[in-house]
């Protein structure tokens, strides 16, 4: 586990919840390692209903990006052995939830609104995992169809599940 | 100005920067409002130096997300005029920075990694913004050429800059 410098460091964010993302996944195992990775699965994204006037315009939309706490990973780990590879690896270079902050991003396909309830499709998180933020997907920003990925060119998600490596509580040694 | 509800509320959530992003941008009026709007500034990210190992295999990617604290944005707004139209829209629907969690994500391109100093390019956000996390951008999981974007559709951000509306202390009525 990674001890943090105290001193000149920037002070830390407050973040409060938006709201909740519900899934069929209960636990890691077994949960797909992305959206994309083959499973479809259908969720619920429940914003707390002080914001639903923030929703307006989303239905235009066919993917979000959803951004939310980690909020079962495991302690922080600067390097790590991602699913899709038998090598460790930089954190930083993987998706892995074990890092620094607990944040992750995924882009799931909105399907309807129902007022502050987004059914949406591709979910690849925990059930109840902690909303913190909803940005539209806009290929002009986010799309790089031929960008370079390292480690991972060659390699496929498709149908490639989770463990309990990245699950609180089953630290093992860096 | 938005005012959170208590009561049922997920816990707040801490969070550390992780280290500093330096751009040419001092001010939000004349930033890019996406690194792909066309000036390409270059930037360099500086990770706190307890991190490093982290960094490992990065150099494999042409480009990478950086998500971090939108630290100068003004309070919340539940509706914005986004700089690419001339009507209201939902926050949730824009990539304002007036949202309830001041967290932005964008891609940037991978130039060289001198230790904890990663050189980028196509950077969007103000010199000595908080770096909250690095992942490696990956098109299998991040590029939907064909998603639809709603209200975005046919409009091009190539060279539109910002203005300060969305700063601090330049909030103005919903």
């Amino acid at each position: 586990m990674h001890k943090r410098e105290s001193g000149t460091r920037a002070k830390n964010m407050a973040i409060a919840p938006i709201g909740v993302i519900h899934t069929p996944f209960k636990y890691a195992q077994g949960t797909p390692i992305q959206g994309i990775a083959g499973t479809h699965a259908e969720g619920v994204v429940e914003v707390h209903s002080d914001l639903i006037e923030g929703l307006r315009d989303l239905e235009g939309f066919d993917r979000l990006w959803l951004i939310y706490q980690l909020d079962r990973a495991s302690d922080i780990r600067l390097v790590v052995r991602p699913y899709l590879d038998t090598t460790e690896r930089g954190v930083f270079s993987t998706r892995s939830p074990a890092r620094p902050n607990h944040i992750g991003i995924s882009v799931v396909r909105l399907l309807t609104v129902d007022v502050n309830r987004l059914h949406v499709a591709d979910v690849d998180m925990l059930d109840g995992t902690p909303l913190l933020d909803i940005k539209p997907y806009i290929p002009a920003f986010d799309s790089f169809e031929q960008s370079r990925a390292g480690w991972l060119n060659g390699k496929s998600a498709s149908g490639v599940v989770a463990d309990g490596r990245f699950e609180a509580g089953n630290g093992d040694t860096e």
